[in-house]
């Protein structure tokens, strides 16, 4: 069973994932697997994965067979187990639980090697809903306070199969980052009863220099005290604090300004690595005490996605230091992405 | 001028370079420098560094010229600047200010190839004793409210010369997770009057199973939650909260701790890159108001070293979210490494 583990100095829950444990000599460069070798995510191979939880067929096709456009199964090697209790336990100054979570993938098309900044908007559109509906149900389990969605792109940035695809990981705790954003957030709303980030887009796209992509509903821009390189944040113009009240219709504006993004990001640095992470709410129907603490989360949070291309090397160092130098200044970054042109 | 911004939302500063602004095409592959080519931080080169700020010399030689067994020189690209006022200012929502600071360089050892793991005892105790007397120095300036002290080794840990050297970056901020760590060390001292630290040392001793090495007098452990495999946190058993007041007799042992530390880490792991960070407590001296929040820092923080082996390669999703998932319990990190034999 993996265990949730707390670090009172840190303040920061880790996952000992110790039934995959590794060994030192299993720390070898892991090459991400190529093309021609056999990949479990591609059609007819839907045996080598765990059964389906959820796809998306235009035509009449069987479950776990050919015929999917998006396709949603449970990881075949999960960071978090589903079954059991979340049983809280000390262990001296220390805390722990078990490691109650699901742990999914969502692949995006069946096509093994398409970019995404190459997936026509609608179909890109029903990956983006695909996450809506996994997040609701996830959502519907009150030990789950939080699911991460995240996609890595490319060896460096993590990614062990080369086939695109996404992964959700809910879990009964708050990952740092995303209760540093909600602390802000709700310091924010108390003092002027205004959303955060809905300020923060607004002075962005009054003054322009930072922005890459503007389409009325949707905005992507590199944020003032960008950490890394052409760090991107891509969020509703509109408030909106949960991902799962997100409508079709915007779903393919959401798509239309991911691909536009990503296309301007892939030209102008050479089809980078990167990492994309979802920032959303956390689950108001959980039964965590730690919602107390957040009355208006609904009026101060705002969903919106982080890209991050892994082009320095140093990020370790500033993982564990919390301390960032950029290189790039991100009105830079913002020129050289709007200077990219767009295929006709 | 570099400049110091501050992001609202992560509630964290970011140091933004822009006199070395690089270009989508300077983010090419930097290979680290082999011993074959010319390295500017070798003996006879001492032309090719900014002057001197401080070097150990065993007999007599000049300043700039070979006979110095560790040397320390101005970053020739600073990431901060020596000269002039913080200038702090605000552009709407946020913040910013004067990149105001100081970037040195401590090249540890005349010999380009050695790794710290086989330097002697006594040559590291130099090092280490040069840091505290850099440290000093630095925190005469009351513009300075932190010094992070911090070494890269090997490409894929962030070093861009082979050379053995650490780094000094003095800064008028506090990194966010020595920020985190300082509230937690505040809030437990305010309940139980006493040090966080010395609270998980004791526990970590007597609990014995993730304690790595243990002379009495520092100790090296495997961190209960651990972020990333083989991680190591290395402190002195008593209290102490500034590395300034480290003893000449201590240095002695903290070389012999750090040295046997590292040589089971490159044994276990197959020489790993490896980034290793100085937690020491802020400048007490600086004129930060911040200070003002931490009444019982000198009772309360207690200085410490991270080192974190680069095994896998997921860093950067982790360091976007702060959600670590690590596949080696840290008691079997702590086992692999107690298992190493030790030269005669």
């Amino acid at each position: 069973m993996p265990e949730l583990r707390h670090d009172p100095i840190q303040r920061q829950w880790v996952i000992i994932a110790s039934e995959r444990a590794r060994r030192p000599s299993e720390f070898e460069v892991t090459v991400t697997q190529q093309s021609a070798e056999f990949c479990p995510f591609c059609p007819c191979n839907e045996d080598k994965t765990p059964p389906e939880i959820l796809a998306v067929r235009d035509g009449y096709s069987a479950p776990n067979s050919p015929g999917w456009s998006v396709r949603v199964v449970a990881n075949k090697y999960p960071a978090l187990r589903i079954e059991g209790d979340v049983d809280r336990s000390a262990e001296g100054l220390y805390d722990r639980m078990n490691g109650i979570g699901a742990h999914e993938i969502v692949i995006e098309t069946p096509d093994h090697s398409r970019h995404m900044a190459d997936l026509p908007p609608a179909h890109l559109a029903k990956v983006l809903r695909t996450f809506r509906e996994r997040l609701v149900d996830l959502m519907r389990d009150i030990r789950f306070l939080y699911v991460v969605v995240f996609r890595n792109y490319g060896e460096s940035a993590g990614a062990t199969l080369a086939h695109p695809h996404s992964q959700l990981i809910a879990m009964p705790i708050l990952p740092r980052v995303v209760e540093i954003e909600l602390r802000s957030a709700r310091d924010h709303y108390h003092h002027r009863e205004r959303c955060l980030f809905c300020d923060v887009i607004r002075q962005e796209l009054d003054a322009g220099t930072r922005v890459v992509v503007d389409n009325g509903r949707f905005v992507a821009f590199a944020p003032y005290a960008s950490r890394s390189p052409f760090e991107l944040f891509l969020a509703p113009v509109q408030h909106q604090h949960d991902y799962c009240q997100i409508t079709d219709d915007d779903t393919e504006l959401l798509a239309q300004t991911l691909i536009e993004t990503l296309y301007r990001m892939r030209a102008a640095l050479n089809d980078p690595p990167f990492n994309l992470m979802m920032h959303i709410a956390p689950n108001l129907k959980s039964r965590s005490i730690w919602l107390q603490d957040f009355p208006y989360l609904a009026d101060a949070y705002h969903w919106h996605i982080e890209i991050i291309p892994r082009l320095t090397k140093s990020a370790g160092f500033e993982w564990g230091t919390g301390f960032h130098i950029n290189p790039t200044p991100p009105e830079l970054a913002a020129d050289y992405l709007r200077r990219i042109s767009l295929p006709a």
